[in-house]
């Protein structure tokens, strides 16, 4: 029994009638078992409502009991995230980490033992909740604070900043008055490979690493989930008007389940191909450390120095070099209106589309396998019945067709439970890349939008003589800058449309018709038992 | 509201928590609406519990209000069940049938009032339970009193009884011992066709006709359930020693909808072929009667034969012609025991079969057209809303390439609505032939137990001399008698199912493989336009 009290960091609402408990941001919970299964946590609230919740939602404040492990949780969340050994893929309550506290108060125990006994009432062994955890709320990302602020003073600067040529990227015109990223470099893949367990601290702490080879100089790097959310971290701290594609969703139970970390790497994988694709990002210098670095010391200076980025947010579009030619005003907003609804209705309709995806996955592994294995049980047993009337004759061939009709069948159940690897998972996971694309770039938009509300303050202020027709030029040329990038990502959105949304689908059902083709093929085998 | 009072015919156990009703045999329940949906009836009982109850259960008794239709009802009920109009198929409780009575007793009136607002305080507003009427329970039928009380007459019978030639049923030894019915004629088949519905009393009486046409003469004839109900029941009585093929089950509600009637008539023409495969059952008069008599005099004429016939059950063996050479006792015993368990291991195992093929085709046809369905929307929506990104430029072949796509899974959805009646529906319905079949063996079994154990008691009273042994001579060779007729019967069975069943297997293969193809046909349609 646990009995550790946590902190609700997000609203979570329970689903009624089930065992879910619904909880505020904010509240005291009391963790009856830290980890009942697929992410759920079991306890209650303040309420004395008892019920299950997602583990993620939570943070632990204060331990009941003072153990180790307890304490250890503690300072790891209150602790620097990025440097101490908390993260996602470390299991949290491992049972080799709990010592149990020497009790040197016999009252405080009793006490202990009491509250105990009031916490069992509490106790509810609910069936683990079907559906999956929500994925965890967005962090407070920093379009809202820092980006915001800074866009006035970005927009409003008049003075040079000097953008080293490392940084520059480049913005062209192409047909259709549209705007594109000029590639800097060749073009290169990087792939995840061998997730491996590896432990330190004597083995109280273990966590799974992934390695990269970029195709450029195929250099192996190892790099945990910690690593790629940390460098995350940094490309949407730095690149404001790219939206940045997520990774996988974090998860606390069923870390080292062979099939979870196999799933996470190829969702790894989608990240990272989304990062090689795109030409600003691939060229990044927190991406190549990040997939170049194999010196402990060097990662780590590097490390300090991308944290340590001034030319970040808004800031990084100092960086963006293209022509200064004024753009039409009107267009530009048109354009990106247009723009902006199409996201806004693409956003519910990729979300569908993932559901329904991962659902048919479930569907195929457990609800039709099954089915299909009841069909192949039914037949097998009425070859097996038939059998029974041989009496020493031998007329076995309708009996031995009917078992192989069961088999076949029964091996199409299990065709079933394989498949969705090769086609539902995949696609769910390429989506998942463009949902996040998706829902970051409204964000994008928005710094575009306020960049268009400033410049009509302005244009106020310069009728008005209030402000200088000089400053209103160059706040129209950093506008403009904004635009473009905007409009270089769009064109980036639509090429990866035409080329890897085109290719996900196109993957997907491929795979369906070898997967419907090879249940043609067992079902003709069954078919020529009969006249074998 | 009706109100009527209805007896229960059978035992009928309610699903717990469900609106049904469960109700005893013999109990009286008063009725509220006749037909709710798929031949449930809603009412309540004389301790005041209401609920949903099979309408077949259940006979009319009495009106509580004395109307012309209701009267009809009971005397439809009373009176000769083959002569008068009442049948499965004419339709019970038909709105033009209904007369309101004339009011000449208010007081009357006025009690009924009251009564029907005590009614209305049982009314149940339930869902239709989802789960199908289970199928109405056997009549009691001839073996356990006619056969039973006649089968001790016939194995001590000493008399010769005069058989008609039409009506003697040869029986061969064939290899290994076993024996067979010999064919008496050409082998021939009857199609099933048109039905139509018919009506009389000026459009009060309505019902089914189907089309029947032998190849032998083909000439058509015209018959309605309730004929074949009649020929069954005939069939049934005069031959003991044959499982009779069972007809489609019996249902009140739904029986104009051209779904069911098409359904049914299937299910005649499996009942027709199986008994035209029959070599006995095939060349019995009251059959050839039922499949060629046109003029209705005539029909008649037979009907009235047919129902005064003499050679009914055990007497039925006096037709059997065979060589009289003793049979080892053993021997059959042995085999007798084998088939018997046999028998009943294939029951469950073929009832199972069939539930699965009915529940196979109802997840097509609702379960799995939806889920299609879902996934067709989800690409074709994908489709239209990249498409809002057109801005006039016209990068439409992927847009297109989903629309496709989706619209495919659309029809896969439609294929799998459409797909049962060519696999899971006529697997059941051939099935539904068998597991009759299956049913009936026992009793036919049982006539065979009957007469051994009649044989050892005579045996007995031979050592104790209290019998003759020419009685016992003569009694052994009539238990023969029954045992090569079960014998001619298991062989029977078995070519059934060494061709029947076994090609019942293969078209039903046929039919998923060219299903599962056409899958990969429209799927490879949805491929192809992204690149087309």
């Amino acid at each position: 029994m646990d009995g550790h009290q946590v902190r609700a960091l997000y609203d979570f609402c329970g689903e009624p009638g089930s065992a879910e408990l619904s909880i505020i941001a904010g509240e005291v919970l009391t963790v009856m078992r830290d980890n009942v299964g697929d992410g759920w946590c079991e306890g209650f609230n303040q309420n004395g409502q008892s019920g299950l919740f997602p583990a993620a939602y939570v943070q632990v404040i204060e331990a009941t009991v003072p153990t180790t492990a307890n304490t250890a949780n503690s300072q790891q969340n209150t602790g620097d995230y990025w440097d101490d050994d908390w993260d996602d893929d470390s299991e949290i309550g491992q049972t080799q980490a709990y010592v149990p506290p020497v009790q040197h108060q016999p009252s405080m125990q009793s006490a202990q033992d009491l509250y105990s006994d009031t916490l069992s009432i509490h106790t509810i062994h609910s069936v683990i909740p079907d559906r999956s955890i929500p994925s965890v709320p967005k962090k407070n990302n920093k379009f809202s604070t820092l980006v915001k602020s800074g866009e006035e003073g970005f927009l409003l600067c008049s003075k040079k900043v000097m953008v080293p040529e490392s940084e520059k990227m480049f913005i062209e015109e192409v047909e259709g008055g549209r705007f594109a990223w000029i590639s800097t470099g060749e073009s290169y893949n990087c792939v995840v490979t061998s997730p491996k367990k590896e432990s330190k601290l004597k083995g109280l702490k273990s966590f799974i690493v992934y390695q990269l080879t970029p195709t450029f100089n195929n250099i192996q790097v190892s790099r945990r989930y910690k690593h790629f959310d940390w460098l995350h971290e940094r490309l949407e701290e730095k690149f404001c008007f790219i939206p940045i594609p997520p990774l996988p969703d974090k998860q606390i139970s069923g870390r080292y389940e062979e099939q979870f970390i196999e799933h996470r790497r190829t969702q790894l994988q989608e990240f990272v191909d989304y990062v090689c694709r795109h030409p600003v990002l691939s060229r990044s210098r927190v991406w190549q450390h990040f997939i170049t670095c194999t010196d402990e010391k060097r990662w780590k200076a590097g490390k300090r120095h991308a944290e340590k980025e001034e030319l970040l947010g808004v800031n990084c579009f100092h960086g963006v070099q293209c022509t200064d030619t004024p753009l039409d005003a009107v267009k530009v907003e048109f354009q990106t209106d247009g723009f902006a609804r199409f996201i806004a209705g693409l956003d519910p309709v990729v979300k569908n589309l993932m559901a329904m995806a991962t659902d048919q996955a479930k569907k195929h592994q457990v609800l039709y396998k099954r089915e299909f294995q009841k069909i192949g049980q039914c037949f097998g047993a009425l070859g097996i019945a038939l059998e029974a009337d041989d009496l020493g004759r031998t007329r076995g061939r309708l009996n031995q067709a009917l078992k192989d009709t069961g088999e076949a069948y029964n091996e199409i159940g299990k065709l079933y439970e394989e498949q969705p690897k090769y086609d539902w998972e995949p696609l769910a996971d390429k989506f998942h890349i463009y949902r996040g694309i998706i829902s970051n770039f409204s964000d994008v938009i928005s710094i575009h939008k306020t960049a268009v509300l400033k410049r009509r303050e302005c244009e106020k202020l310069v009728n008005e003589h209030k402000m200088e027709t000089q400053q209103l030029r160059e706040l129209n040329q950093r506008t403009d800058v904004i635009a473009r990038a905007l409009g270089a990502e769009e064109m980036h959105f639509q090429t990866e449309r035409d080329i890897h949304v085109s290719q996900t689908i196109k993957n997907h059902l491929v795979e369906q018709i070898s997967f419907y083709q090879k249940i043609v093929n067992k079902l003709q085998d069954a078919l020529n038992s009969f006249d074998a």
